[in-house]
């Protein structure tokens, strides 16, 4: 097969991830959002917060990372953050799916894509890390304007969206007090609860 | 209002984009797509179509352009491509939409965003055109593979689609002959329509 017949393969696959469903709403509250839109919004917001990611930053690699996180879940489906069943499994899940999926590509395509995906996971690099707080940024956005419902519904806490925030302390310090301010006055409306007891994901850190 | 207030406020707003239905199916013939997942497909594919590139496109700047290049129909809607009517007035409608949503961002970023829809529009420069030879193309892609239904329904002949696909004769040569393919094929099975007469759009040209 040629390399043009292996990437047009791989674009049509791909649409089907504006087909996997994710746990937050739009803004709108009209309906949950897809991972595909979700992954165009992270780009976006990856160009537009670019001033404030910090040096060492490639912002190109970064809106190109986003734009492949969440491709797995074509077949991984995705993994609420909150939601520690889901997560079980969840790598070996998207492991053998980032197997079947970028396997599509010509080999050299396929392993530079692949290994953005691995990076984004890794968490280690300035790179997956801003990719990391724009992943977090944008729902905490979704929710609290479609007015935390999503939190209301899965019982989350204030420790666990912390926890959850965490990349945008190191990454993107100039939000932080955005987040805060959105945690706290959700929490005082309710829909973020109390964290009497530390969570689980803040224990297994 | 600080920077990041306005960067937020525009981020915000951006989410109705997801809200914008196409007259394309998804590939699976679920439903319509909407303009922020497409946005997201057309910037994969401009990494993923990057070597086909001819000289002097940044594919950096190609990637921006298509995640911003519909964010005015968030006001303006979409316009179908083979709707005359829908196409009067377009740029006006476009235009104001420009105006109201730019500005909500810090001046310089705002102009700048401007700016590179502006290219977008005027297909004048090596970026705009291989930005417009996937916007032609991966709606033809999710056209073929739910079925033709989106040509049918619209009774889109042959030579409006070869006009519309245009943009990948000349920035995306390489893939000119699948798009025949694609074309031949759909008009033998009676989804695109024969072109006895000159379409309006191949009069107007």
């Amino acid at each position: 097969m040629d390399r043009i017949t292996q990437q047009l393969a791989f674009i049509v696959e791909i649409d089907r991830l504006k087909g996997v469903l994710r746990r937050t709403s739009l803004c709108d509250c009209s309906r949950l959002e897809n991972s595909a839109e979700h992954s165009w919004h992270l780009a976006a917001m990856a160009v537009l917060l670019a001033e404030h990611a910090g040096t060492g930053v490639d912002i190109g690699r970064v809106t190109r990372m986003v734009l492949v996180h969440d491709i797995v879940e074509i077949d991984a489906g995705d993994s609420y953050a909150y939601d520690v069943a889901a997560n079980s499994g969840r790598e070996a899940r998207e492991q053998a799916a980032a197997d079947r999926l970028f396997a599509l590509l010509p080999e050299d395509q396929g392993a530079e894509l692949r290994a953005l995906w691995e990076e984004f996971e890794g968490r280690a690099t300035p790179d997956a890390r801003f990719a990391a707080a724009l992943d977090s940024l944008q729902p905490l956005l979704n929710n609290d304007r479609s007015g935390g419902e999503s939190w209301r519904t899965n019982r989350v806490n204030r420790g666990q969206v912390l926890t959850r925030m965490e990349p945008i302390h190191d990454a993107l310090p100039a939000l932080w007090p955005t987040v805060l301010e959105i945690v706290d006055r959700n929490c005082a409306l309710g829909n973020i609860g109390a964290s009497v007891v530390a969570s689980e994901p803040e224990r297994g850190r």
